[in-house]
């Protein structure tokens, strides 16, 4: 459980998987759409997160040069749990149920 | 996210509710089952989880006193997840899948 949680157990890293649910992004995409992370701590989240294989870094060789990032099947094996969590806290914390396509802000506010 | 992380995402507490997930259970119970785990570290993580609304704390009046801890059903609905995390991580990290009986040491261990 300790290592699941070295992942899903931290502040940032369940946000920024559910950020990449749908679609790659780049780096200013994802800070955009959590918009109160520093800049510092996205960087070493992103890193944290594709060391554990949860996303993968992508580097397009154009001018200027594009950098993606993605979830891998082990991240989007996550999902489900994400979700689950996130309806577990509506559930008994009283919040509203998130809806599917509610915003990032659902699991910034659970 | 950061509520249910608050609980889910420590090393302890899953694995405390795990060890409650079939029947209420004293303190050294607890403690025999996790067995590395020190007992002024439980008395908190068991304090909390009650603060949490996540454990039931019942004192029996009787000689000797005793005390067991129950989960709540608040408690009892983090099970479905915290299978899935052991599941998730089995399946990733390479370990077995652990077997429903299998005792605490699979949530120890993954």
């Amino acid at each position: 459980m300790q290592r699941s949680m070295a992942i899903l157990g931290t502040k940032w890293k369940p946000i920024v998987i559910w950020v990449l649910r749908e679609r790659k992004a780049r780096f200013g995409q994802i800070a955009a759409s959590i918009h109160i992370i520093s800049r510092k701590v996205l960087t070493t989240t992103l890193q944290e997160l594709e060391a554990d294989g949860i996303i993968t870094r992508e580097e397009y060789k154009e001018l200027p040069p594009r950098v993606e990032y993605g979830l891998t099947e082990r991240g989007q094996a996550l999902l489900p749990i994400l979700r689950q969590i996130a309806q577990w806290n509506a559930r008994y914390f009283g919040e509203e149920l998130p809806h599917p396509e509610h915003d990032e802000d659902v699991l910034l506010n659970c």
